[in-house]
């Protein structure tokens, strides 16, 4: 099994925000439908800042993955962050994420991206596994602070 | 004593470079100067990935720091990320950071920035009781992993 990505365009937008409004309420991230379209639009139409790609068919996406564009002087250019990344409830546990993640790897270095950042919780062991075999490093000794500039 | 905060263009590259050599030594980050010129320079340059400010007055300024800009769909749009903070060793102690950040935040804030984030050391206490006065709430029970995708 293949799991393809798909860069999102506007066309598919209806498609996302039904999985982003199911990863939201798994959660616990509050927000209406007109916040989470509003906040999606500048993806999927070329914002410098982030992009969504569908994981799996285009027509039926078994989930999605957004990433966001940083820089780091230390790296020496653009760095990525995965914002979010979600699999339908109903082929969890296929490796889905794991391959999706797999294949958006090389194409990220290929665009000249200097490395994939995350955060993941530290009680979560088997996300960590799944991370660490995807060559992610733990920054255990550190963590983030967030300081947030609206309401 | 007010800190001022100058947004950094390329006319800034000399001050600005010999004081990330300085913060790059303090920290263990081993670049050459070629590195560090091209990492720097399209921050300089207006990319729409992260900017560059000097602290203090222009022509001697008294450190720098560097904010790169993201994307959260969970927090509705951009989002920014210390990338580094440096004060020269001798003007150290003086509250000087804090004055910086704390002058920086409404300045984020107004450009619609949605929330500012950092990474610190969990052995650092003073730092994070420093960042916790200026309202960045810990993320404690999270830790980042990082992919490097160039050698």
């Amino acid at each position: 099994m293949s799991t393809r990505l798909h860069l999102a365009g506007p066309d598919d937008a209806p498609k996302l925000l039904a999985q982003i409004a199911a990863f939201h309420a798994d959660h616990g991230i509050d927000q209406t439908d007109a916040f989470r379209q509003a906040a999606l639009a500048p993806l999927l139409g070329g914002s410098p800042h982030g992009a969504a790609y569908l994981i799996g068919p285009r027509r039926a996406p078994v989930g999605y993955l957004v990433i966001s564009f940083g820089y780091s002087l230390e790296m020496g250019g653009i760095d990525g962050f995965l914002d979010e990344i979600y699999i339908r409830p109903a082929v969890r546990g296929r490796g889905m994420a794991t391959e999706a993640l797999a294949a958006l790897l090389p194409s990220l270095a290929e665009a000249g991206v200097k490395a994939l950042h995350l955060e993941v919780k530290r009680d979560r062991p088997e996300a960590q596994g799944l991370y660490k075999r995807l060559r992610f490093e733990p920054r255990a000794d550190y963590h983030l602070m967030t300081r947030r500039l609206t309401q």
